[in-house]
């Protein structure tokens, strides 16, 4: 019985323990997947894709933009970003700080978005928290605001 | 010599496992934590003490309001509260999600700015990632913004 507790117990901790030092070990593959999974959000926004853009997101996701109470579920967050992306041609993510935490992560950045002509029609700041789901990064929180101010536009 | 560094391995492994595993234990703690640090910024809010608020912010720390390039220092931070909170004499706050990793912690909630009168002045939403410095819990990027859109205000 003592034998089979301290089994238990030895099997937790070392489910735990491998957990954990992953944990530590894939810290830089976290933002090298979050910087990858940004790459693939901009080239979505280059062709005007809003539906690879929604796609990104988990099915419990929230988006949360400035003046706009958060959206949610998959047609909502579609929506936004078929809007959203209307007359924008170019996209750049800046990843800054990557907070890992295991199975989600938070990702502080810069945004820049861009006309055809290449010129910027708006910069600001994100955080977003991803979720791992199954080795794939996935948008659960996504919050975004310009830096400009409203008399500057 | 091997035994030396199955040693070395073992210490290794046994702070990373009191780690993770202290870390797993007290999510619910930080979660309780970071609810006092909200508690106690909406009280100085309520006595009009930026001084106290801009004291809760990590040296470090990014407030990242919308139309503004994020504020960094001590003291664009204690300026920024000041304006800020003028006019404000309630602020409610309520955490929604906090995703936890050890030494920081990523916190949503919903915001409500209350006038004299009990009056709502606002209301939205933030993302704060909170940076534990020797058991103080600490704001060290702070994102906010009001769910009222331009026309309705």
């Amino acid at each position: 019985m003592i034998g089979k507790r301290t089994n238990r117990l030895g099997t937790t901790l070392a489910i735990a323990l491998f957990g954990c030092v992953s944990a530590l070990a894939h810290a830089d593959s976290v933002r090298t997947a979050i910087e990858s999974a940004n790459s693939q959000m901009a080239a979505a926004v280059a062709k005007g894709d809003a539906a690879a853009v929604a796609a990104m997101y988990a099915a419990d996701a929230r988006v949360m933009p400035a003046g706009s109470e958060p959206v949610q579920g998959a047609d909502a967050i579609l929506k936004f970003w078929q809007a959203a992306i209307s007359g924008v041609a170019g996209l750049s993510l800046k990843t800054i700080d990557v907070f890992s935490q295991g199975s989600t992560a938070t990702e502080v950045g810069q945004y820049e978005l861009r006309d055809k002509s290449g010129k910027a029609l708006d910069h600001g700041k994100y955080i977003v928290v991803w979720r791992n789901e199954g080795g794939k990064w996935k948008l659960l929180r996504d919050m975004f605001s310009t830096n400009v101010a409203p008399a500057a536009k």
